[in-house]
């Protein structure tokens, strides 16, 4: 075997060969240096010069059981050995095992699995599902979504990302209600006074609309901001779908798999979806899973018509076996309960930013999952950025700060005008602490820019 | 650590269990039996009850390498061990392994890579691709072609699954040209006569349907009757393309990787697309990552542009790493070569079944890449079943013979009036005649309905 020129690449010129074959996604090519990333462990990752970064968003708040968990490394090496592959068409074990725990761990009623390897994928299969069953065609879903970035996800997002395929994905059938944001809500209202009008909206749009196949939210809005609910808006909204026989979807690719103190976010507020998408922690990311659940009855309409639906890759067995083995070390760890019991301490670390730094509009979290929102005036709510600046490559203040951290050793997303703080669910305190100071220490560059109340 | 239910699923309810929790894709639920897969090796596949299956369709047409290549699954768990899984904004040694040896093998001037996790989401990511650069909308695509179940290439495919999924496919700008099939012409004419009449019709639909972005090939159609352009059918779809500064994109999911006796498909007639897309092979199935590729030229309009376009699971390391060893083993054992060389004999063991079987109108093939088409009547070239009686559940004929060959040990892709005979590239000529053996016998089930000539 002659050696391959591909394992001659010297360390130094990785960062430098991806950046010139590869796409920089969700921005200018101008300007992408891939740091060259060499190892992982825990709520770490390490460089190729050593340098260590704390993850305070789990990735793409995806890694729930931290970097290189020995047992789910070792069940993509037992998974490879036993069988790494077989079509859809057949039953093999892993797909049986992850079947039987999903019926223990999803919310009730969610009997029915479509396995994709991808979040917008698993979108994908429920909108199709929906339409096919329903036999109507549009969804109505929210802005400031983010559902995935296959066409019909995309055109399903609520987020300005949508746009750069329309006219492509004009006719899709989506139609946008207002989401949901207490603390600066799109229709005008203060909670609790409101008595849920945003709710109440979506009743209004299904009679407007007609043909509704089905309702998308995210239970708790991810990338957007952490957008939490009030605690009527998804039981009430489960009443509107149910009044009107129109489907709820939930996607929960992001709040899925504890990272909000709860196995899925629905379980806060006992919601049954009738269609759940999750993706992301059911794997803790270390192989590509996605997951469309439904009821028995949707999967029923099927019985005696064609599931016009299917991947060569569906219920890929290399991504079975380890979701196995990543949910049953999530149980081991008892990591759900982790999240839950963590949250007082980061609320309360965030809280004292705010207090601190008059450029935090607001702190909003449920579990580990947080945003930090921040506002160039706390009167009016004015964000430093808008989405529209970042697709026009503007710069943007919350990237500033996150280059800052960057430097100090804690990778932090950010996303227009907030930052989502997410760590790995197995993080310390002593960990949050590095991550928040750092952040502390950086939005000075925010407060110089803010109105000082 | 509890012992968890899951792990304690008895072996005889595996099947049950999958087909209870699971939908069967591409087919109605009812009669759905998925056999329990234990094991494979090779061509070869074995049930729990030890009954061992040849593998003649390579699962999905993917499994290029065989079954269970221990360097492969090696690679699985190297890559495990090393670095499961980073974000696509970083650089790992498996990205820039796996890009430069792309840039080794894949046609010249395709040198910008955008990793997925499966074929359609690589067709997706082209089409916004040739949406976004052109600021066109339209992509002409051609019937009887398949391009992946996602919105996007699902409204890109030709055969009727697209109908499902109508009306929400509407408006998404794919416009439909003739396929090439020059076994039975859908535009009436005979090669070498026509002089390419169905590429110059191409041209006259750029013309007419302007605002043209692409136009759209699976450069040997697959699962729809592995259809063999003419030699000058290609050289002239780019040429007709570059005069009207239309992109073109070769879908390579199931043609890439050695199928055909070539790397690629185009290699056969040294077309260099725009944008090549490819997954199966790539990995040999053995984790989902799909590859849009494209030329730089393409790749720089977003420079200074924002790349509206993404996935989490993009670039995963884990499927990237064994890519790598895949196609360093396709190498190793010459396998590219060692399909054009097995060519011959199965051309010829399938031309003498159709000597002897009055049932089959043609054979064709390129490869290990072979169609068996099966027509009522060899005058009329009429097929015993169209793709309309399979979506509706209608029984056919080419299934009633797949079964006994699955009972025989022989798993044979059948689709609607044809097989696909396209086994792992180290198939023997011994498992070759097992194969074409159990359909030489079970033809007889299509000769007793078929015209006698």
């Amino acid at each position: 075997m002659s050696q391959p020129a591909s394992s001659s690449i010297s360390a130094e010129s990785i960062s430098e060969l991806t950046r010139d074959t590869n796409y920089g996604t969700w921005r200018f090519q101008k300007g992408w240096k891939p740091l060259h990333v060499v190892d992982a462990e825990g709520c770490w990752f390490t460089d190729d010069a050593g340098k260590r970064y704390l993850d305070m968003s789990s990735q793409l708040m995806c890694v729930n059981l931290g970097h290189k968990n020995p047992r789910v490394i070792e069940s993509i090496a037992e998974q490879a050995r036993e069988l790494p592959f077989m079509g859809p068409a057949y039953a093999t074990n892993a797909r049986a095992r992850l079947s039987a725990k999903l019926l223990e761990l999803l919310p009730a009623g969610l009997e029915k699995f479509f396995f994709t390897t991808s979040g917008t994928d698993a979108n994908e299969a429920a909108f199709k599902i929906a339409r096919m069953v329903t036999g109507k065609n549009k969804i109505i879903s929210r802005y400031r979504s983010y559902h995935g970035s296959t066409a019909a996800s995309i055109a399903a997002t609520g987020d300005l990302r949508r746009w750069a395929m329309e006219p492509a994905g004009k006719g899709m059938g989506f139609v946008f209600a207002p989401e949901t944001n207490c603390y600066k809500c799109p229709i005008g209202h203060t909670y609790p006074g409101c008595n849920i009008a945003c709710a109440d909206y979506i009743d209004h749009m299904i009679r407007n609309e007609g043909d509704v196949a089905a309702v998308l939210v995210e239970p708790i809005v991810g990338t957007n901001g952490v957008l939490i609910p009030p605690p009527e808006y998804l039981p009430k909204l489960r009443e509107i779908c149910d009044r009107h026989s129109v489907l709820l979807i939930a996607d929960e690719v992001m709040t899925g798999w504890g990272r909000t103190g709860k196995w899925f976010a629905v379980d806060h507020w006992n919601v049954k979806p009738d269609i759940l998408t999750t993706a992301k922690g059911i794997t803790s990311a270390y192989v590509p899973l996605g997951l469309c659940a439904t009821t028995k009855k949707l999967a029923d309409y099927f019985e005696d018509r064609y599931f016009s639906h299917g991947h060569t890759y569906e219920a890929h067995p290399i991504t079975l076996g380890p979701a196995v083995a990543t949910i049953e070390e999530m149980q081991r760890l008892a990591l759900v309960e982790r999240a839950a019991e963590m949250e007082p301490y980061l609320r309360e670390r965030l809280e004292g930013l705010k207090t601190k730094h008059v450029s935090i509009g607001d702190v909003h979290g449920i579990g580990l999952f947080f945003a930090v929102e921040l506002v160039k005036n706390r009167t009016t709510k004015e964000p430093f950025n808008t989405m529209r600046d970042k697709v026009e490559g503007k710069p943007l203040v919350v990237d500033q700060i996150a280059a800052k951290m960057m430097a100090d050793g804690v990778a932090q997303q950010s996303w227009v005008s907030h930052f989502v703080i997410a760590p790995p669910l197995i993080v310390t305190k002593e960990e949050l602490d590095f991550g928040i100071d750092a952040l502390d220490r950086h939005l000075a560059i925010a407060d110089a820019l803010a109105v000082q109340s």
